[in-house]
């Protein structure tokens, strides 16, 4: 007899959750993490040792939960995982995270076995579920989230990962970033949610708009870059494919017990299936955070505004070496912006690096508007050099204002981007200064900017972004 | 009749400095800079506009000067530039900072001319001058600095570069990472004090232990190449070339008026004189971090300790794909660090990812120390998770002791450096929370540890470090 098991979308309609093994290790993780946020959830809390917990009252048995469940976090020791699966089951659960650890990826047959009886169980409950050995759900709408300390930022952004660190780096590092989530699965040994079907998910998700992945290595491959290739016909997914070397496929397999596969024959199926991939958790964010914060950039032309002629021929090297393209300024722009230029330092052709004149808020933020109407430039990328600027307003003792210089840059960057429908990207250099940095960043992502930690981040991810819409639009017209 | 020129060496031997345009344009940027470090130097002011700022006399003319004057730093108007130069050397000056720009780099043929005729009158002179358009001379340990609020940081990193911007970055986000320097030449459109010249100079500079270069271009390629490869068998030189594109080639000569030249052939060159090269400021900045801070590596295999199994597993192909190598934990080393584990979710083959086990501050330095030891790994890279820890700390009320717990890990970090002379990189992820965050990394650069924004640059770095010393070694021995 087989069980009528809920959909990923009808398992996310959630109104109670509760957590099971509620530990004071950690500091009641879980108990912190759905609790954080603002919400209309039930949250109950079950653990053998009775009391109460952020003024939530614990039971000592899930049956005690005088209301139906519709989600479990389970975090329970190994050997009481499957009674309390089949318990929250009973109890009206249509899904769950098991966060508890010791199954395949231990790589002994005591493991193996475990999770050979895991999955036996769960195939016979009519619910859903994440892991073993994840963190499962987060989901900023309902207020569902699966860590703690962290802002609630909703937004497009749909993200899939083997690696529960990784989900939450993920989130931590974008949320800071300005880049909002629609719902992230950390799905860790993947028992039963598995990849495929969670691709196939945001393929239909009208919250998302954009999908990042995080995969060490699955059963089902070729069905996975099957799902992601008609999701990457509809909407961008970025992979960050862990264990693409021998050594990195060997820690794979003692993370989520999975088998990382040949990287050649990843690499051919992610090109032809037009899914960009990335290979460190910053360049993810970046990539994603342009998908999700920037409009379409019609070609790999950009133009660059920032203050030292040699950073300036640095950064151009980074953008050709990344694939984009600098053109020179029109001699139409050259004229309006040769008035508001004072300093001799100056170069106006693109890169338009402003020397001294960068200092004057006013001159920066009309060089700004005048470059983003340059019809030679697609995509626009400003470096927001806090650390010049902080040097100048500290010995001229206005350090204080120095926001408002922020402001009038993003304002004019944010302007630029809604008007010409073109990518403005901030990059705000980590040199010195943290506290005068972090209120620089801040000024540009409440503006809703992509900003990134350094150029070289915003020029691949450019990069990245023009190589999908490109190939997506050739294979359209064929 | 041709004059005596001083050596750069003879140059540095600095007591006065006269700042000759004291302008209050940018707050009294040059005086602040002079002014910052305590120091016995006795610095001078000259502008036509007489007074007094941050205590000190302004003269209107130079001849008024009570003293001789060892070194000038010039920031008048172009057209008064050549008098000055001659009046400072008649007042004994052996060198000077040009920081005065609209020369050759110009591109028109007024600034081509201006510059023959600095250059003509130069030759004149018995002073050495860095420029014009530049930044010129930055020395920590007489107190003299090319940039105000920056931090005092002495050390054995020696630094030439075309660009001021680069120039005053590089060594602002280097003190901030611990790297201390002792001397930073920044020679603009290089009339007088040419590249090759400075390399000479360190060659044989006592103070300098590792040379980092950022060039645009030279007239004296060759000439330069040849000083290099002298200098790069006895101490590491690092170079990050400017104007490898074709556009960044076009920047390049709107910034020092240089022609950047072929890529290949400085490709080539720098292969040849066993220098690595590095594309951005933040893998310059990495790199000589290594050099300056770390003893030298024995090999290419490296330990991991980490935290999360997902970015584990991404380290370690960072690591594969940079050229290091991530051997298996000893079965020696794996019977010790056994006892300590108490979580399920670990693995201590290399990477190293402790888990849960990584709060504890005992058990995480235990490892450090244990994984110091062996025999296997030549280098060590900690990933200073300061975001889990944050989060962690903070909901079990102990954020304000969270410093304790990377004192602890900075100490044994510190302590197998010295004990097995090997490196020991931190990385110390940007992913949120900047206060805590800068305060990890302090506690890592108190210690004279290598500290890094993201594992990438830590691996970049090494690797860097590795292929340098491997070719040295190579060819002392044919």
């Amino acid at each position: 007899m087989t069980v009528r098991k809920p959909s990923i979308a009808e398992m996310l309609d959630i109104q109670s959750v509760a957590i099971i093994g509620v530990s004071m290790k950690l500091g009641y993780y879980w108990v912190h993490s759905m609790l954080q946020w603002p919400h209309d959830l039930k949250v109950w809390l079950v653990s053998k040792r009775e009391g109460e917990v952020l003024g939530h009252k614990i039971y000592a048995d899930i049956d005690d939960i005088p209301d139906k469940i519709d989600y479990a976090i389970v975090a329970v020791p190994r050997k009481v995982v499957l009674p309390v699966l089949k318990q929250v089951a009973d109890k009206g659960a249509k899904g769950a995270t098991v966060f508890t650890s010791g199954y395949s990826e231990l790589g002994t047959p005591d493991g193996k076995e475990e999770e050979r009886k895991f999955k036996e169980l769960v195939e016979g409950i009519p619910m859903r579920v994440f892991g073993p050995n994840c963190m499962g759900l987060c989901y900023p709408r309902l207020g569902f989230a699966f860590a703690p300390t962290i802002i609630k930022r909703m937004g497009d952004v749909g993200f899939i990962s083997q690696s529960g660190g990784v989900a939450i780096s993920t989130y931590t590092a974008g949320a800071e970033s300005g880049v909002g989530f629609s719902k992230l699965f950390s799905f860790g040994n993947s028992v039963d949610i598995k990849p495929p079907e969670l691709i196939r998910y945001f393929q239909d998700d009208d919250e998302t708009k954009v999908i990042g992945a995080y995969i060490e290595g699955v059963e089902s491959g070729s069905e996975l870059l099957t799902e992601m290739k008609v999701l990457a016909k509809k909407k961008p997914v970025v992979v960050l494919k862990g264990g693409r070397s021998v050594e990195g496929s060997r820690a794979v397999s003692s993370h989520t017990g999975a088998l990382a596969g040949s990287q050649d024959i990843w690499s051919a199926a992610f090109r032809q299936a037009n899914v960009p991939t990335v290979t460190t958790l910053e360049e993810l964010v970046a990539t994603l955070s342009v998908f999700s914060l920037s409009p379409k950039p019609k070609s790999r032309n950009i133009g660059m505004v920032a203050i030292s002629g040699g950073t300036s021929v640095i950064y151009t090297d980074m953008c050709v070496g990344a694939g984009l393209k600098v053109p020179t300024t029109s001699t139409d722009t050259l004229e309006k912006l040769d008035p508001l230029i004072r300093d001799v330092g100056t170069s106006l052709k693109n890169p338009i690096d402003l020397a001294a004149d960068y200092y004057s808020d006013q001159t920066t933020a009309e060089v700004l508007r005048l470059v983003g109407a340059e019809p030679n430039f697609d995509s626009l990328i400003f470096e927001a050099d806090v650390h010049h600027i902080h040097q100048v307003a500290t010995i001229m003792g206005a350090a204080d204002v120095v926001v408002d210089f922020w402001r009038a840059m993003a304002e004019a960057a944010r302007e630029v981007s809604i008007r010409h429908e073109k990518p403005v990207l901030v990059a705000v250099p980590d040199i010195a200064y943290p506290q005068a940095r972090k209120e620089a960043w801040d000024i540009f992502v409440e503006k809703k900017l992509p900003v990134f930690r350094n150029m070289q981040e915003a020029v691949t991810a450019l990069s990245k972004v023009c190589d999908y819409y490109e190939v997506r639009e050739r294979r359209s017209n064929m």
